[in-house]
């Protein structure tokens, strides 16, 4: 039996690829953006809604989920997938950087993380093989292995000594991790902004070997410029026929640059976490409906958008939803958000597929310069 | 041409009717129940997802929309329906009630209520000619009359006085109102808990003439047997050729005898406002989703509903939902909750059509005394 999840590169355009990643649940066009369920849900939204966004594959909290309503529970309820309804791929997250965020609850030693919950203060331990069984129980499609995504800014000598741990962590992970067809378990590069740690991350990793790539540790501060610099230091030394994964990432700006360096997949809160607050993301950047120029705007938000928010409501509602208070500019906004992501997304698979991302990356700067659609 | 609104009774079980509302967005079938949507949404839901309901009507606030987004803005942007996207009936209600529960914010005089808006402090007057105006600024489909809802408890004098107000203002409203075809305009009883008020009330109002005629003051403490007391009182004296509407009620049981005196119409937050909280109202009664005894149970709320939450949603999916403060809790009780109101509306008005309605009363009350369903 064939185990693990499977990836075909269908097509490149310089640095880039679009290709296809099998999983149980189904398979996921590359590149593609995951829409964050934290807690077992994407903020705002029913998994119908989520689908029709156009996404493919959705990230889950292992953090959240094992503490409530606990993994144990979601496996007695039939795995993640029931439990919130959504029949495509998961991916879930190791649970690592959200433990280690928690500064003060929690200590970090060689065998995991102790930590207390932020809901009720008792005491979990969260080694590489917790972190495994947790995923398992959830039932993910995609699982990672634990790490410690390495601080910034940070010394060399840190950023070595946690990239080290990061990697027997992960030499553990892959141990505890059972095959399965149509399941994977990604490891994660680590190495901080330093190109040496990150080559040596990436080896350390290919000598145990995983069904797919992950670069960690980036978009924690370091800028633009130097996430870019390290994606490619170590895109280049990952296998081609494997899928990349940026985690937390990010922008539309910076999703179009790291696809245009090779990555395959992304995920980050931005698109829900700014909708619920007003702010939507769109062709022509970054709009603030709470802003009062939109308060008599008959218009959509952008009307070559295919979601429920422009499909059937003004910009002059959308304001005054989020004026006042209205659960329905979160479940809106964040039906933008999405929608507008996975189109980027999809315009970036076709541009690798036709040979044109150049052409295709030219015009998404141009109009995202050009500014919001001016009031006629 | 003829004016107003249409109403034909098509069918009797004792006291109780089952009718057509003819108005210019559609006809409602009658008893109905219509979810409100204080700030041109129905909390949480989108409009579509307010139909998939079976809800024909939905009523909006003219306080909350006459300061925000402002009556004109709705019309300048096309009217109230097409601002929220519902292409169904609207009822406003007239401003009054939620005017004159601004304690300390308002004055009642004989023209009217001076106010400050609860928003930005700003000074208002609310007349009965400018009641109407903002309501057909908004394009509401039934509009109502200005009055003063009479306090509870309250002494006979004074009840008199607030009823006799509210007739003066009745008629003004009356003036003011412009006949077209499929707009509709009300008249409120009042009169408090003494019987001869609510009488000459109501011979007041049909002295001036209205679509359709509302029983207000009700549901504001007087308890149930208070209620039915005066709804039988009242009912007793309107037209058979008129809807009936009673106002801010209710539960489910305080529906089901309503409709059994001759009440067509209702509204109510309690169905989404209690959605919101955790709370869910099924054919066995109260059920709250936060209760511990949820957190395992695979099973749907009520499997016999076809709401949204129901269908691919279990009990311990909105238990977690509830108890990690997600949004989709409000949105899926939300439906659900309209959901069975309306089943709950169409069984009734099944049931009169069918002149069973005392088997289905019986049935519904020995249901609802049973309680939820027992965990398996």
């Amino acid at each position: 039996m064939k185990t693990g999840v499977g990836f075909e590169v269908t097509a490149g355009d310089g640095a880039a690829r679009a290709g296809r990643l099998t999983t149980a649940h189904g398979t996921i066009p590359t590149p593609a953006f995951m829409p964050v369920g934290t807690a077992g849900t994407v903020k705002a939204m029913k998994s119908e809604d989520v689908a029709a966004t156009g996404a493919a594959v959705i990230l889950a909290n292992t953090y959240h989920l094992m503490l409530r309503p606990g993994a144990g529970r979601v496996a007695a309820l039939g795995g993640l997938h029931r439990f919130m309804n959504w029949d495509g791929p998961i991916l879930t997250d190791s649970g690592g950087y959200q433990v280690l965020s928690l500064t003060g609850l929690r200590t970090l030693h060689e065998n995991g993380v102790t930590f207390r919950s932020h809901i009720d203060g008792t005491e979990h331990d969260l080694t590489p093989e917790r972190a495994i069984e947790v995923q398992g129980l959830l039932g993910s499609d995609i699982a990672m292995a634990l790490d410690e995504c390495t601080p910034y800014p940070v010394e060399r000598t840190a950023a070595r000594e946690s990239m080290e741990l990061s990697m027997r962590w992960a030499a553990r992970s892959r141990a505890r991790f059972q095959p399965k067809e149509g399941y994977g378990l990604f490891g994660i590069v680590q190495g901080g902004v330093f190109e040496d740690l990150r080559r040596e991350s990436v080896a350390a990793l290919l000598d145990i070997g995983f069904d797919g790539y992950a670069v960690g540790g980036l978009a924690v501060g370091e800028g633009q410029a130097e996430m870019y610099r390290i994606v490619e230091a170590t895109v280049n030394h990952l296998p081609e026929d494997r899928p990349r994964y940026l985690m937390g990432v990010g922008k539309p700006h910076d999703i179009v640059g790291a696809v245009s360096r090779g990555i395959d997949m992304f995920d980050c809160v931005l698109p829900t976490r700014s909708g619920r607050t007003g702010q939507a993301f769109t062709r022509r950047g970054a709009v603030n409906l709470r802003n009062a120029r939109h308060a008599e705007d008959p218009r959509p938000l952008d009307e070559s958008c295919a979601c429920l928010a422009c499909a059937s409501y003004s910009r002059a509602y959308l304001h005054h939803l989020f004026k006042a208070k209205e659960i329905l500019g979160n479940v809106l906004l964040s039906a933008h958000n999405l929608t507008y992501y996975q189109e980027l997304m999809s315009g970036l698979r076709s541009a690798i597929a036709g040979g044109s991302l150049e052409g295709f990356i030219a015009a998404f700067r141009e109009e995202q310069a050009a500014g919001d659609i001016p009031v006629v």
